[in-house]
């Protein structure tokens, strides 16, 4: 790892990034094919916020926040910041003046694979934060990481530039390149998504309406009518 | 483990549902020698709610939903379903779709030892789940499971048609031929602590309630007025 | 491990526990030089209190809520009671009639290195409790602890009469000799803070503000244009 | 729960049991149906041993081995003794002393959902431990269990009498009823895979052995020459 | 926390901490009267060590390993070295270069919450080592901790000099006050035992050494014949 | 993710991955900056083995090893297998017969991201296996994932031909286009080494040899007499 911060990075386009943050994280995570979903320790520190943008991505050490204070300054309005950290960590590396400084850049929101804390204010400003912990443990600005390279972050590899998506579900991220097409898909699928709701709301079962009962029964599945015979 | 579907069970005693259903889990697994409690990992999506019906049971595959979809149909208003998996699993096996129609049949509510997701939508709904994690991993439909045999859900084994208890302090299971009797039970002990609760909100102290002085002092306590003497 | 009860302990100084009430775990904790914060695992059962108080500890064994009777009767109005157990475990120690009866003596709270259960009427009664874990999982009365020993608790020595913070981020120990002195240096970096949220929420850059530009530039961070210079 | 003690349980086929022994773990648990493993947190307290018997079943409070001595009783020569714990512990219920006692009874081994202590020793003696952890704390005797009751141990429901089968790669839990015809079965499949081995070991690709092609095929799965058409 | 380092600290008794080292963890364990063990991650990274020694106290922040330099200076021949980190956190802030310092001085072992590398080489060199975590993780020497202040390690409170007991059971921990009385009480529960073992070994049983059958009776031990009466 | 395979990865410079397989994973990680090392939950089934190689990655589902089947074509001698999979897993995706079939066509070892089973027989074929668990659950072939594409494993993002080290400290991933360049600063590192062992091993403290003293005077680092001091 060299310590350095990358200047100029190249973001999602930004319709699509809109579209997604319409459509939330379960719907765009399958229009992905089922794939690009951090793990699902991270989660909201308060509940409903539903975000969508650009990655800003940071490389910090276990209980040191120093490149959290260097990435605000890479920031743009409606990006979204992406911490991953050399090694497990639950230290409160972000807090409330650092949301502050985001707020005041327009930053939607932080996903962090480590601690936060004062989740109160957080929740008082607005700001939503995804973490692996809330933890008041202080941390020291003493050891270089970087900014704006790729970064795992709760076992998901980050592009600075790529799509993150995040609501009370989870945190997805979707490859820049891939944006426009996930998005388009994404819509597709929610759209298709409304008639089966209104069926199965009806009473319509899942086995019929997907024309499940034929692969089953060649797949081996039995019916018998006594726990008996099971 | 075979793939069968059971399409007859027994289920318990409706009576004896209600009454648990309305006395609580930390009342009910008492009555029941403080056995059948679910691990503490399983908690509710959303806080609040507070059921009890007879289950129908899901032997699941990591990943795998399709015995979900199976299930559906074997449900009668009022069960809850109970799913236990093969092996550990955080996948989102279950959604907003499929809790659309499981609430169309009347269904209480889901109990999963893996994933949930469209939490939102099922607040909104008024659909509760437990589960030990709340994740938007998408998941196949591939290779069978079984319905309605007897599955171990967070380290209780329990039999299609058992009474399943669950509100904010987690979920307990009561063996279905016990139901009755431990409702009576859980009911005296309920009756019995209201007594107990204005003396100790009037300052009794529980060592004298419960006469607990004689007991502590046979087995060894003492009491010493300064830290260095202990 | 002795089974006493010290009858007589020193509690920390009540001033200096208002001032560290007001300003909470945050604050108080970096005061204390980034010290004597509990493990994160320990977690609010309901969001919202910010208490403290000098501590009335307990040993606990697993399973067995015995010592916490014996407790009550040493704790006094403003308290918070401290519990630490001779092994990891997440039984439901604690729940609705010994909290009625901690809050018929004034107790503030609970910090309980095990389960607690009965939250929904816990909070009602506006009872806090931070605990490991929620179950309601029932405990025996059947083998002795003690009572207003030093404990260890979610990875932190606690002696009786210590200070204990605890809010939305977590929960803090401070020694009592300590008390007075970090309650100032508290204030002193509480009252620091809002020039700074003032300057960060105006635009300024931490970067600017913390004057880390030269030591970053002296530890060897590197700023490139593009990601292929990385 | 009550506190019971089985005195009379029906033990498994003994033959099947010698071959289920013969085959290990990974063998009988495929023979099954892919079921009745053990959650791998079950580990061996020392490698090497393989073995199978039926089970004499304990259920145990936390942090208390009192039940252990009662089962000793009604153990036979070749029975593996199972403790299954009413909550999650890690606390050393077993060790030198009961294992010598086992040991005289020709008891094969233990399958514990708790901790094992003098590990050394038991290794010395011979006599092999599958536990959830290795730990020298001790238990106290002061809360009842049950001894041949079901139990759940490390997410699988042992009966009394079923057979357990144990080596490096953990541990399985055949139901007596199905002894003869899964010995069979694994038999059968132990024997098809000698001539798989030898085959893989000339070289022969599984893709071709298990005629995979096509359904991967089938199912999608296609090949690119470079790292970009992917 | 101040940065500080204690030049003199009292060590426990030798003769005493010769007796302890003879016995092991789990017979000392239960002569303090089942206190003072640390938490069952703790793992040697070699079996067959047992030691036992005063310690010398390290207090580290998550991934630096400054202190431990700094500790080696203040080390004695027969010292234990034990490190306590501010956050859990499992970087291999030891190795073969500090063993060998260690080494030189006649320490020895190291109880570390956190991780270890350079295994192969530490075992070569006869340097045993308990530890949280095996990980070649490199650290770095940023920020200060302190030697020979209090720490809690693996959730036990470690005053300088206290004596440290390891083998392949775990960690436990006797305050040096208390050093002299504990090894006597270790001493005849040992020469007790042996006994024991010898009419356990002949197929006397616990239920009749120990004189449980009538405790168990009165506490509602019931037996009966066959499984439908349980 | 699209389910492919790619046929033709550029391997990293193979006498860089001999300089590395000789160095061990601690070298090879501090030379890369100390990044690149996979969680320290990933251990070898069986100790002493130290291998490197080229990776050939595999993005599997979980409880599915279809695509170690597909994979095995793709391999060369002297490769290494490194298996992702999308969602956390500890089935027993590996065992004799793939490791047959891999043996024979020269791979040195696998890293999996899952779980592994038949390790007595890994053990004595001498096939070595990092893994997150030993267990023998068995997986279906059923859902594809693709084989030669990045996959996260163990929190690195590893590419196809990158060089994978592994040892008894733990797995090691350095990219292929800096594969010279840390073999070479890691082989510097080595020889650097000998000296400072040698000095240390003669009593040479690290805090004169590595010149300590000053930076830890000027961080605030106090030397006090006596306990109370501190």
């Amino acid at each position: 790892m060299r310590p350095v911060v990358v200047r100029n990075i190249k973001r999602a386009d930004s319709n699509a990034i809109g579209t997604m943050q319409a459509l939330g994280v379960s719907t765009v995570h399958e229009a992905l094919g089922r794939s690009g979903l951090m793990k699902p320790y991270m989660r909201p520190i308060w509940a409903g916020a539903q975000i969508a943008g650009p990655a800003v991505t940071i490389l910090a050490q276990p209980g040191d926040n120093w490149m959290i204070h260097v990435a605000v300054e890479q920031c743009q309005k409606d990006d979204i910041v992406v911490l991953g950290c050399t090694t497990d960590n639950t230290d409160g590396m972000f807090g409330e003046l650092l949301a502050t400084s985001l707020h005041a850049r327009g930053v939607k929101g932080l996903i962090i694979d480590a601690g936060c804390r004062d989740v109160k204010a957080l929740h008082e400003m607005g700001f939503p934060v995804w973490s692996r912990a809330i933890s008041a443990k202080g941390t020291v600005k003493a050891t270089l990481g970087a900014v704006n390279v790729p970064v795992v972050c709760a076992g998901v590899n980050v592009e600075p530039g790529d799509v993150v998506v995040a609501d009370d579900d989870g945190v997805c991220v979707v490859p820049k390149k891939l944006a426009i097409e996930v998005a388009a898909k994404a819509q597709k699928r929610f759209d298709d998504e409304d008639g089966k709701r209104k069926k199965l709301a009806a009473g319509t079962l899942g086995l019929d309406m997907y024309n499940m009962r034929e692969p089953l029964a060649k797949a081996g599945l039995t019916y018998v009518d006594r726990p008996e015979d099971a």
